[in-house]
């Protein structure tokens, strides 16, 4: 924290114009030996905050480009620190020569993350909003963009102190108690109410933790799996639902993800699509396991797509009941009849009237080579998924960290509803108060140690 | 002209930040209606020009990021109109949210390069500085990136200036002669001393004419072919030259250059590899024929990497007075003896001490696989280039426009000093003297049309 970071903050490569961006103490002093003014006037040194200034970057009389200059004066920066922006030009050979130079004159290149590191640290945002920011730098869906967004602004850590002053005040008042234990006419912490107010809190922690299912769908996708026969089509399929988006997602880079999934935006909903090996009928003991191994992947499925041959889909349909069906349970199960375009006769495939002894099934008839139905299929999906709308307000955990901390805290205030309920002793109560607080606190970031600090930042971009 | 243009300005995918340009006569007010300052107080309309601003971007209720505005108000900003630029977080789904608000309330999604041909169309900068931008943001070298900067700030368009000053002072004083052509007793223009301002006139023109060899060789890179029988290693060397540099050149896209070559930075300086298929001796007639494009292609290089295995070197000298010398007049050649860590008997293989009859010819022995005497071999190559040392202030035409103009500004100096030399008519030698102008004037694009304009700018990135 003593040192001046810098670090180029815009997209790797070349475009119009590159942003490098210092900051730290020495941020403005050492920019003022490298930046010679374009008008005559004193130097950035007595520069206000929040102008901007056009002139050179110079390494003695060589010049190196013309930039423009912005600045910032903590703690009014993102970092809290002195903050110099120099917008140069984009090229991949301007940006590492002024990188050099920044290093020359004792800058050091940022790590990943460590601006939004430092804005943590300079109690600018708690831990939670630092996450966010990574998070919506990886957004690709509107729905993860919400989330991120809501998150970054405090919407969470707004609702976390909440329940922390809630915990404070249902501690506080059974600790006077514990101290004027003598005094039994006393009664500073009404049971009944106490109780009421840990129900009130164990919900709201519930409700949370209960968002998780519906946040992790958002942020990395609900998962659906294709499975089927390895002629039937599902690589086909698979290629022409992520055609007109697969761009989108392959932009995206140096961020949080480090491997890409064959993701598909729909609706504003992400599908991530697991890969299964094909299945058929056999007696072959190794094959056997193979489609053993498939069927496990369907447990990570939220939607389970069955592509069948449209050709020969009738002899197929027994296997729906003995195999498929008993393994989709708690999923929506799509019965894709796919190669339509080679059926003659249209009656020998089981159409939308076909009925199945289980409400989690839909059939739809496609081709996926000739893009017939697919966004009929697409709808599907994208009713399949259920996910409700989410708005800029709602709190919904998306990250795994925060809902092992909201689990943690939901055994304690659960302890505490017992203890409360029970009518045992203040001190007990108390420690598992202070116990849910803590794992609330763990989250912001108060009580987070540096190793986990260390594991949430280098998973940033570089210049962030 | 008279539309509002926005682009996402820096490089293409996600980063830490992104910044989006507006510029046009409605930049201002329409970010207005997207904007909403943090803290209270006017908007963007009465918002001090270079000056920074802080808050978020709205669609109605609906929060997209929150961001760091600039402000410029024309004539002072790049394109010398007024200009916002939006800094936002990085990720792809914000810009592309941004650029469809911004759509949406009335702006135009920019064309490549028309930042800069705005920029030139309000005089801010002439054409030649315009294509310097493009030049500039595609440099790789230090050598490239010193030549852009010093023609982007005017180092180019003064010398022409120069020129076009004194071409306008002879043809003011010879058309001044012809109107007093009655009295003969009046001599405005000395015909001595317009002879010698022609000269001084050719001299730079001819200067600049010859520095495009110069020139092209940093802009483009200094050709080399690599021949050789196909299992002589080429390959292998390739690659071994081309390892460590890679990375910078792969980095760039969406600039000037839409094809990579295989190049590769030695010292500063940049060698462009030419492939060629391998060649060995053949009574084959269609071999015969893929061999003589091999040699075909050796006519774009200036240098010559002639590859030879080591193992196999005293057969294969003969075809170097045979067939290699003969096609290498006026290049360098370089004999590289390969694979001599497979080579038992090292003084089989031709050393320096191997004489040829020719003073373009140099020996080494490497071992490409082994990267043995690779640095001895760059070395060499950059040697051979026999590039001068590039200083920002030395003017050298790198633009093939500007090197066709100046040789057609050249034959017409050149019809003016013979005009001179042969007393001809002032009518006839001004006329040349006009032409000269004209081309002079056609680089700094006064007299360019629409179509070479366009051409010119669709080749920049987008956001610049």
């Amino acid at each position: 924290m003593e040192d001046t970071i810098c670090a180029v903050s815009t997209a790797p490569g070349a475009g119009g114009i590159a942003v490098i961006r210092i900051s730290g103490p020495e941020a403005i002093a050492i920019c003022n030996t490298i930046f010679v003014p374009r008008t005559a006037g004193k130097g950035l040194l007595s520069q206000k905050a929040y102008t901007l200034r056009y002139g050179s970057i110079r390494r003695g009389e060589e010049l190196i480009d013309e930039v423009l200059i912005a600045l910032f004066r903590a703690p009014h920066s993102f970092t809290g620190e002195d903050t110099v922006e120099i917008t140069c030009h984009g090229s991949v050979y301007i940006q590492q020569q002024i990188m050099q130079l920044l290093i020359e004159r004792g800058c050091r290149s940022a790590l990943p993350g460590e601006y939004t590191q430092r804005a943590f640290m300079n109690g600018k945002m708690d831990l939670s909003q630092a996450e966010a920011v990574a998070d919506l730098i990886a957004s690709t869906s509107a729905g993860q963009h919400r989330l991120a967004l809501n998150q970054m602004r405090g919407g969470f850590s707004h609702e976390l102190k909440n329940l922390r002053e809630q915990l404070l005040h249902i501690t506080s008042l059974m600790e006077l108690e514990l101290d004027f234990s003598d005094h039994e006419e006393l009664e500073f912490a009404d049971r009944t109410e106490l109780c009421r107010l840990a129900d009130h809190i164990e919900g709201v922690i519930s409700r949370l933790v209960h968002s998780f299912s519906v946040g992790n769908a958002i942020k990395n996708g609900v998962p659906v799996a294709i499975i089927g026969e390895t002629n039937a089509g599902k690589s086909t399929l698979l290629n022409a639902l992520l055609n007109e988006e697969r761009a989108i997602v392959s932009d995206i880079h140096g961020t949080t993800r480090d491997v890409i999934e064959d993701t598909v935006n729909l609706g504003g909903i992400t599908f991530r699509f697991i890969d299964t090996a094909g299945i058929r009928e056999t007696n072959d003991t190794i094959e056997n396991l193979g489609i053993e191994r498939t069927f496990q992947k369907l447990e990570q499925a939220e939607i389970v797509l069955w592509i069948v041959d449209a050709t020969n889909a009738v002899s197929q349909i027994p296997q729906l009941t003995t195999q498929i069906l008993p393994r989709c349970e708690g999923k929506r199960l799509i019965l894709v009849f796919n190669k339509t375009d080679l059926v003659q006769d249209a009656s020998t495939i089981p159409n939308s009237s076909f009925t199945v002894a289980a409400t989690n099934v839909q059939c739809i008839s496609i081709s996926a080579k000739g893009r017939t139905n697919l966004d009929k299929l697409q709808q599907m999906l994208i009713s399949a998924a259920n996910l409700p709308t989410v708005t800029q307000n709602d709190v919904i955990v998306t990250n795994i960290r925060h809902y092992e901390a909201l689990t943690h805290a939901l055994e304690a205030i659960h302890r505490v509803q017992q203890g409360l309920a029970e009518n045992l002793s203040g001190d007990f109560v108390s420690q598992d108060i202070r116990e849910c607080i803590f794992h609330l606190s763990d989250i912001a970031g108060e009580v987070t140690n540096d190793m986990v600090l260390g594991n949430i930042f280098e998973h940033f971009c570089i210049g962030k």
